[in-house]
């Protein structure tokens, strides 16, 4: 029987992966995912594990060439798979129903969870938006706009560019006025930052790529 | 410096616990929690460690009492304490700040994160609504159904009673009518359940404590 195994791994700090995440990287036969995310755990890969190091361009192959070399793959997923990943989710199950594997979902402590612990903040009073996904752009600002007008606080993955922030501050600006802003960059890393202020001051902003807004 | 620490402890499998939140447990002074959950992690518990067991009506007198046992207290919480727990992380912050401690919310994983999986849904396409909070519960019917009407799709956690479900499901019935909707219980444990239907066929359902539905 084949199986894979999407692994939430944690928002960053490796200690934040679960103790059932970390048994399934340390026994697959094989390991998947971008290179930033496998790094964070290479010293728990067991020794006769082979890595597939996925990119844009060749997700789709190199999911189908891990494939071909196990019947235990774990495929290695920032955060928490069903928080801001369905479309990455979405080509494994593809992928891995055409090989006859069935997918299981370890869920992990998402980015999210860690914005809202420091906005103290609970999910109850929050709506989430992410801008992480391949789509008309103009379409995700009024989806933006359209949840803020349901009176929760709002939690924004913006576009994955160093102007994903400014943007998304200049569309609320003139759409529902000059609100409080609280930008967090990088959470549960070393180096992690979080600023406060109004929408107006980060028309300008340049961000990293670990970057979330609470507005 | 005293420090108290919030640590999510996930869903109910103990192996969902995060690698972090396994190492503050096990080197803490004083482990405070409901006895369900101190229960599933009793084994890394320190032998010289002080145990303090939460009952709804001591557990402002134990946090006090665990407050003067210990400069590392860890506190157990169900879950993500992000997540539907912000009324006890709320009494946690007024007790440690009163005897100069610090609070760190640990995040871990929530059983939304496990319900979204179940469910094959994202974060980022439904809202969240607890009803296991002190308040008005006509206030909270009234919320229920003012977010839906948002366009997303609901997870809700039901008033923490056997009959959570149904008096949901007949709310629900009455304003926005006859939805599909799935129920889910005890989701990570041995015994997990779920559930799909109509509204309408949940009218007379009893459920355990740890329930959830996805409308």
């Amino acid at each position: 029987m084949c199986k894979v195994y999407v692994v939430g791994v944690g928002p960053g700090d490796p200690e934040m992966l679960t103790i059932k995440g970390a048994r399934i990287i340390s026994t697959a036969e094989v390991v998947v995912g971008w290179s930033s995310v496998v790094e964070r755990f290479r010293d728990i890969v067991g020794r006769e594990a082979k890595i597939r190091i996925l990119t844009y361009r060749n997700q789709l192959q190199e999911l189908d060439r891990a494939l071909h070399e196990g019947s235990k793959i774990a495929v290695l997923d920032h955060g928490d798979p069903s928080v801001s990943d369905f479309q990455f989710l979405e080509r494994i199950r593809e992928v891995s129903t055409s090989h006859g594997c069935e997918v299981e979902v370890v869920p992990g402590v998402s980015s999210i969870n860690y914005v809202l612990a420091r906005a103290n903040l609970d999910l109850s009073s929050a709506i989430f938006v992410t801008m992480h996904v391949r789509a008309d752009e103009s379409e995700l600002f009024k989806e933006l706009v359209h949840v803020l007008r349901c009176g929760r606080r709002l939690v924004v993955l913006p576009p994955p560019d160093e102007r994903g922030v400014s943007r998304v501050a200049s569309v609320l600006l003139e759409h529902v006025g000059d609100r409080e802003v609280i930008i967090m960059e990088r959470l549960s890393y070393p180096d992690e930052k979080v600023v406060r202020g109004k929408l107006s001051s980060f028309l300008n902003y340049v961000n990293t790529d670990l970057v979330a807004m609470v507005i």
